[in-house]
């Protein structure tokens, strides 16, 4: 039996993308009751977010807002090999979250009502982002 | 047996609240000795932060640069449903944490000697929020 | 057995070191197979980093990203008792992180190709910095 899988997410430019319902579907095939999920991404250009997920319109302005606060122009960034949204796509995952851990309780991610799972691409060409997802049970029963 | 419970913090407006006390209260009525503590915020307009214990400046500090940084008007914010506050509070509350996970040693909490948890409030109003804790046995006794 | 130890890494002023080797060193010696370290900094004004560890311009463009976004002058800290690096510290550590946790596989770190470990030291003077990680078996076996 494996306590963990990966999820590939495909993404299209700069944005967030809600991978909630993935996490949900591999969830409830494990035997887990209460513990925790720990979420990784295993890449340092692209990030996770725990944000609303009921009016796209807090995905468009957190997108915009990193866009101002993380400037591709005019900041004489050394580390441009890949291009002007390189080095913003570092600064952005490193403002943001490489992992989270959620607990598990009941077999379910304990998310508040308006809570969903987003991964947070930085850069502007799509790419494949590898997410890992192991369970930990509590092993206090 | 539980190994979780849901605190409650009462937020009167903008600013960081202290809750490590409570965290220790209910930790020394469960039996776990080495593991780890999962923190987990069940919103997207407040946050938690781990910061400095001693100096009240610290965090009036922090809430007044959050305050700059992300700033209410000007931005052309598209969520504005409820206020200026409110597309603010989910720029902040991504800037910082909803999960932490913090070291269990000899039954108490790693903290460094400096350090204390802090639920960050986002909204001007009043609020309710809920932190979920969690305990994680290392599992390898 | 020891589920858990703290590593010290010097730091010798502002910018990122890299501790991923010493975090191998450890875990080589350790039984888990599958499950989760936790790295936790015992600090507030220093933080925790996970960025690409190929082309060292890459923390140093990071290292000058904060001194811009959370300037020493001109902000009104009330907080400033230990010079114009205190109150920066306290806030880049908090847009930064106390806390990671990376999931474990057939007893490796599940980072990807380009990922590394940094402590981001704030402060302008040399310091010790504290590091405790915690193992966590994953208790699905």
């Amino acid at each position: 039996m494996n306590s963990h899988t990966t999820l590939i997410i495909s993404t299209r430019g700069k944005g967030l993308y809600p991978f909630t319902r993935q996490v949900n579907e591999w969830l409830r095939k494990q035997p887990v009751e209460d513990g925790a999920l720990i979420v990784f991404i295993q890449h340092t250009s692209c990030s996770l977010v725990i944000q609303e997920n009921a009016d796209p319109d807090v995905t468009l302005d957190l997108r915009d807002f990193f866009e101002r606060l993380v400037p591709e122009e005019g900041e004489g960034y050394r580390h441009t090999s890949e291009g002007p949204d390189d080095m913003t796509s570092h600064i952005r995952s490193t403002l943001t979250h490489t992992s989270l851990t959620i607990p598990l309780i009941g077999g379910e991610l304990a998310l508040g009502t308006w809570q969903g799972l987003y991964v947070f691409e930085h850069r502007a060409a799509p790419h494949q982002r590898r997410v890992v997802l192991q369970i930990m049970g509590s092993s206090l029963m």
